[in-house]
């Protein structure tokens, strides 16, 4: 497969004329990375922006303490690596692959000219940025109002709208759900089982299943009040 | 003045060449609002851009048992109401006049041709949601990391940042150091109480003043580990 019809599958172009096509093909170049490899740290100076093409992305920083943070994570199509050729010029998170991945790399200067000269393009990132800037503000609002049961209740239900793994399943380990909530697994663990408990999800060998999507609504959206 | 005149001054617009100015002069109009006069409320729909001409506006969403949280104080040349114009169509916050206000008020309609066919405009646009986004994950850290005393520190500091009440001063008083927080008044008094013992910061008569910017510094920075 060309890297013309490669690109043309990514989700994140598939609005785009052909003229904007041609030209991604033209400056982008494809970079392939093993599952756990580092694409970049937290506090580099930020050079590329990435587009997934294949594979899984995680977005995290380090709180120190040995607790982390996962902010996202990004699968085909999603973007990556604009906030610090936008803003300052320090990356203030790091990606890592978590599965085997497959990315589409434009330089800094490439990236400035297509938001620049492409309306279309801009307006992806815009509106990607107004939804990022949505859900860390209600993340906000989550964290100043639940105790952790709602938090992860909260979790559960936008991991599973972005999961592959089935309707109401959620395939994620007890340690990538505790740096999901930003926490360690101790509480996360307690809390998981409480949901057991309530009957609310069952989980198993690393799959959350979700046997009442209703009442883990109610205990996420009671914030909103 | 003639409303050309007012908008050159608005550094939002400071970079727009003639053309555009021109053109946000014709599809902009002017609104007043009295201290304490909401803008829009959360969870109406979106129907208009704002762009602060002068005064100051806060950002805010009720967290329930009344708690609040507020994500910003805008003033001359901030932007806001971007955000369900351009992903969910409802308002995901509210927007009040803190002091006497005068905004310029772009139709939705119109909002969306500027962001299309001018890229100095949607650049800014994008360089400030990534400012945003920035901030709002710092924050997502901070309280995971912090307690109280350590998010009252950040919050000050960024609150000094852009204060207009003089150097190492902020004025805001205690209901509102406590809503900026997304806490209620006992907790931040206490806060309050605790930095001034320690001679980090003087609060009198709703005016924080800065004692060891150093120190304050050092307890914000603590989460970056």
């Amino acid at each position: 497969m060309t890297l013309h019809k490669a690109l043309e599958k990514v989700t994140f172009l598939k609005g785009l004329g052909k003229a904007d096509l041609n030209h991604i093909v033209k400056i982008a170049s494809v970079r392939r990375y093993r599952a756990g490899d580092m694409v970049f740290n937290k506090e580099e100076v930020g050079k590329n922006f990435f587009i997934v093409n294949s594979g899984k992305i995680k977005i995290f920083s380090s709180l120190g303490g040995g607790k982390r943070k996962t902010f996202a994570f990004l699968g085909k199509g999603d973007f990556f690596g604009e906030m610090s050729l936008l803003g300052g010029k320090i990356r203030s998170a790091s990606a890592q692959a978590v599965e085997d991945t497959e990315l589409l790399v434009i330089s800094k200067q490439n990236f400035g000219r297509l938001v620049v000269r492409h309306a279309d393009f801009s307006m992806k990132i815009i509106r990607t940025l107004v939804e990022r800037l949505d859900k860390a503000n209600k993340e906000v609002e989550s964290m100043l109002f639940h105790n952790i049961l709602g938090r992860l209740a909260s979790a559960i239900l936008e991991l599973e709208a972005k999961s592959k793994a089935g309707p109401l399943t959620v395939a994620i380990g007890q340690g990538e759900l505790a740096e999901y909530l930003g926490t360690t697994r101790v509480p996360v663990c307690r809390a998981v089982n409480s949901l057991k408990r309530s009957g609310i999800i069952d989980y198993q060998r690393g799959r959350i299943i979700i046997k009442s999507k209703a009442r883990l609504q109610s205990m996420a959206a009671r914030a909103r009040g």
